[in-house]
């Protein structure tokens, strides 16, 4: 089958590796019809020391169950299924606590050992933990929405979860990727007053207020900060949504909360430290977040996706197929694209 | 009046300064009966840059009003108050949701701007807000842990909250000072099943598991860290209460919280980056806290003080008068003394 594997920072190919297939009882093998590239696969893009190896990369995808092992209960052949970015058993310490995340049995897609979501197939652990049959077909209008609840969507909801965005609160989403714009759409789905919104790209920015934005600070850094106060009758923000993962999108989000507020951490931390940890002691700021369990919130927000009352797939400014990923990570990396979906 | 003024490091002196006063028509003047030292009076004890006018000391008092501003309602002459170790009005959008430590009006005593609790009188700003009336006499039994309200007792609950303390969940408490204590005291009030003193001094440990601990880890750092995942299975406690403050409690406190799990803050941190923020990250932990709004939980824990079912006076070990101050300090830093209570 075809795959897509990152041997270096700016090499991606997609090439021939083999056949994805059965291993274990619990297992399944699913034919991906719908996969794409994450924010999250541009840190590796741009960083990632040369591997002999290389990493098979992808882990957003909805397929078609081809065949599953002997103890598989809850998906059969021809099911079409969503699988969130992470693999889990449902049933662990963790599982049962909604945080798949940390399964102790479970993993993530891709790396050297696993298949990934940009190929054709992934042999897909622990099936029944981590598979959610879709109830629509393949081509179906809403696929790209449905795509998102493999992880941006489920992100930008857990961001707004850890960040306690609730009625009546002012929001602050730092990023306008993916995950920012649908963290938009998370904190206006839970009830939030007022959503600033701190990025500066044009087009993200125009579908953030789309999706739920009150205001737009374009400024970075110090200036942003300011600006968010001005927003805020010097308050600050009730909860901020970090969703970059570079220190100084950390410090911007950490500084905008108001005291007693809190931010909900999702981009992918590129420092070890957290900054600003007396002031945000001395304001009594929450730090929550972390990867996102979206296999927990699959079922929360697939009505919402269903039913149209949120359209989260607006994120994919882009559909290929396998021959246009490497083309999709160059337009992502250079912000010519917001999400690249890949047809298959 | 006599009051105590640090000068620099390891330079403390009770001597002559101006009398306490109304200034404002929202003051009120409180002659002190009970104060004490605190373990956070040690870090300028340790490391205060030498100053010539010196800083008044002392947040943590109980007092007879002698005094009322034309403005203050809530108390009046004669009556005995207890004080937060922060004032506020009581008002403030930050005060209406139990946040007084960040009271928009509101401050710190001492300094070199307001009287200190380890003095014979103080200036009480915003009296309205600050104080509460106690409904027993000065030299109650009860004196001890109703001191405590002023701050550890209030700190260590606050640590509690912040850390998700409920029913059945494991605790782990970083710290063997008045403020782990009471933190064991707040753990145990709160429901936790099983309460992970981390410290090292006898008679603190001894006093932990009266309070409630159920485990004692002596070791320190990384030993500290194993040692407490094979006490929970190899997961980590649900809730950390961080009661040090420097970098390596604040690394201990993360490394041993669950996955899913929290971390309530409380010691004053040293440094200002949290560490190891990839680990909080990828295992989902909330790290919260900060300078603990103890006037929001007087009236909380007031009864269960003068009922008799918590007793966090306990943590005094040592009691003198102001000439025994600096003997005080000199006890708590070598560790000679738990926490120090000043008669007048």
């Amino acid at each position: 089958m075809r795959a897509t594997v990152m041997y270096a920072a700016h090499d991606v190919r997609v090439e021939r590796v083999p056949d994805a297939r059965l291993v274990d009882p619990t297992d399944a093998l699913v034919g991906v019809t719908r996969a794409c590239i994450c924010g999250s696969d541009l840190w590796p893009y741009n960083a990632m020391q040369p591997s002999e190896i290389g990493n098979r990369m992808g882990h957003e995808f909805i397929g078609r169950v081809e065949e599953v092992g002997s103890h598989v209960r809850t998906v059969k052949k021809g099911d079409l299924v969503v699988a969130p970015f992470a693999w889990s058993d449902g049933t662990c310490e963790f599982c049962q606590h909604g945080l798949q995340t940390s399964c102790i049995h479970g993993g993530f897609w891709g790396g050297t050992k696993l298949d990934g979501g940009q190929g054709e197939a992934v042999r897909v652990p622990l099936a029944d933990g981590t598979l959610v049959k879709l109830p629509v077909g393949p081509d179906h209008a809403l696929m790209p929405s449905l795509l998102t609840l493999t992880d941006v969507m489920g992100t930008g909801h857990h961001a707004a979860l850890a960040a306690r965005v609730a009625a009546g609160k002012t929001v602050a989403v730092v990023g306008d990727g993916a995950v920012g714009l649908c963290g938009v759409i998370a904190a206006r789905r839970l009830g939030a007053e007022r959503i600033i919104i701190l990025g500066r790209h044009p087009d993200r920015i125009s579908l953030a207020r789309e999706f739920g934005a009150s205001d737009v600070v374009s400024e970075r850094g110090e200036a942003a900060v300011e600006r968010v106060k001005e927003l805020t009758n010097g308050l600050g923000a009730h909860s901020v949504l970090e969703c970059v993962g570079h220190g100084e999108a950390m410090l911007t989000a950490v500084s905008v909360a108001r005291p007693g507020g809190a931010v909900g951490r999702v981009g992918v931390p590129q420092e070890d430290d957290i900054p600003a940890g007396q002031s945000t002691f001395f304001r009594n700021i929450t730090i929550a977040g972390g990867p996102a369990p979206v296999r927990a919130y699959i079922e929360e927000l697939l009505p919402d996706v269903l039913e149209g009352r949120i359209q989260p797939g607006r994120v994919f400014d882009r559909v290929t197929n396998l021959d246009g990923v490497l083309e999709g990570y160059r337009a992502m990396n250079e912000r010519k694209s917001i999400k690249v979906m890949i047809n298959f």
